[in-house]
């Protein structure tokens, strides 16, 4: 039976060159009925943690048993292994850089296979364009039915980056901006879980202080305003503006929670 | 019986943050057998006018049944409406912000629902990512064959804007720049029926004048002429060129047509 | 019964407006079960040898019977003919202007037609915007099956652009870059076959000599190296860099290879 599990494809590879659409040729050319879906290809150049953001807070909107393909790889052609992390719910395809650890701080993880079984890959296998030769190849016959440990060996062990957490003193929680999407939204570390507990109404940045609302709403346009983001995390914001303008910030720009 | 119209995406959500293709996983999640095409995803940051008058030159290119889901919404999280409007051919799922109005003007409307039933939504339903916790779900139900009765309730009045209509006066049709496209070709609101009906041969920009040609072909590289786009309205172009930079031009700039 | 092959997609429009989705509009309107894959969308504007390098350098990632239109078309209403060329493998559909000799010269070329049956078009035909007006249309058809004599006439002769080959002299084999990637990676016309067979392992580009190297590790981060790329041709990189600007080159500049 074809088993057509959805591709998702995550990489740092932007539109503007065929690297996309030539990792896309690969799949079909093995499975042609399956589903491919572009999460985005505009992580910035090399950012793992951007990468390993974005795939954190969009994973579990896809159909359980989706296969996501990660290409954020600033590794390719080292000896740094490529693995695939099955869950109860996903698969994960990624250099073995620590890109997958966010996503699965929550995820049961049911086994690691280090991806070295060279028989499903392309030939030969370049040594600058992995997407291509390995990533591609592997999700395809994935999506057939292949089982996970015929790409190769189980292991245990895999890079971890620590998600940065937002450290609390006297009362004040201080986080930072770990993501700055496409309308200038300035997306902190700060979850939603702890402007909760902390009952917290009011966030500095850059030395202006502002109100958290329920919507944008609340402020006039042009206005600055922090709100629980869609990502679950607390968003710093202009209504009908630009965050990352008006206050000059970005990744790794300290946020302040003045706790009540 | 599965039904699976077309859904086609229309936003201002860019390609570089997850939004788009996280709206595709929730679409998949309910239904995984409909196609999904992009649109686009670049309308210029909540411009409601750009989203209209793509949506009015491209809807009918698709095919029936196509169910067109526009998300540029600066009033999300407000008390704005979010509308589904059959029409005889169509389905158009939007903000009640005049996104639709002019794509409609030629469509009989069967019926309009106000989309409230959050039954078919995701939930919590978040405060700035409707089209993910409500617009893709909908749609998704919708191309399954959910009857559009079940996701809300009729209303009859939706907030229309005017099509910017050009001005005839003495000898002369005075319109305006209304889209600007990749190549800089400056995409009028004069219709190929005034130019038509008027027989009007030659165009005024900025104190430029040029003449009403059939092709590009019809002037040199690197000079202006004015042609009938593909959308049937008047565009200023420059053979090879970009008449955007050429005319230091962009949306509401005036445009005259001379009526011989 | 209904076939349904791959078609590609290879322009210049950008994804900012929704011409590349109108296009996929009329496809899925004729055929509404073919699959649609882009190849990119972002080629230089108008700029058919970068078109050719991408097709050149692609197609033979995608499985037999793909469908390539490709529109990157300067002559658009002009007299130039629209031409589809069937090789054993493949269908390329395209403006006859060169932009399909690199892919074809390793390709036996069965059939070339001159579409021109206006059967299968969109009517009317814009001047402006023949990728929606017939390339998409007769994509469509084929899709489904289509001969392609029902497109058109059987012609011998294409337009032909020659694929710029490096000059050898001395010891010295001068190449040029041809395509600059997303990365900055400056892809040059001196293949894997040159290198191998002249020994060379240096390389020089704006007064500057590196090494060639097997994989981006091999030299520190920020430092420059030549390598054979994801293509088959010789690429200058930086590691976790931009090549195109620490050596400020572009598309023509000039490169060196040291023959030993």
């Amino acid at each position: 039976m074809t088993q057509n599990n959805l591709i998702v494809l995550l990489t740092d590879f932007g539109l503007s060159d065929p690297y996309v659409g030539v990792m896309k040729g690969v799949i079909k050319n093995i499975n042609p009925g399956v589903d491919i879906v572009d999460l985005t290809h505009e992580i910035r150049h090399q950012s793992i943690t951007e990468a390993a953001f974005c795939l954190m807070t969009s994973y579990k909107y896809f159909p359980q048993k989706s296969i996501f393909v990660c290409v954020v790889d600033p590794g390719v052609g080292s000896e740094r292994k490529i693995i695939l992390i099955s869950t109860d719910k996903y698969y994960f395809l990624a250099p073995d850089n620590g890109l997958v650890s966010w996503a699965i701080e929550n995820e049961p993880v049911q086994k690691i296979i280090w991806v070295k079984n060279s028989k499903y890959f392309l030939k030969p296998v370049s040594s600058t364009f992995h997407g291509r030769d390995i990533f591609a190849p592997a999700a395809a016959h994935l999506s057939l039915g292949l089982k996970p440990d015929l790409l190769g060996e189980e292991i245990k062990d895999i890079v971890r980056i620590p998600f940065p957490k937002p450290v609390s003193k006297d009362n004040v929680v201080t986080g930072e901006i770990i993501f700055v999407d496409h309308f200038g939204n300035l997306v902190t570390n700060i979850s939603r879980d702890i402007t909760g507990r902390t009952q917290a109404s009011k966030v500095s940045l850059n030395g202006k202080t502002m109100d958290i609302k329920d919507s944008y709403q609340s402020v006039c346009a042009g206005k600055p305003l922090a709100v629980i983001g869609s990502s679950g995390y607390l968003e710093v914001s202009v209504r009908n503006g630009d965050a990352s303008r008006y206050f000059s910030s970005k990744e790794g720009t300290k946020v302040e929670l003045k706790v009540s």
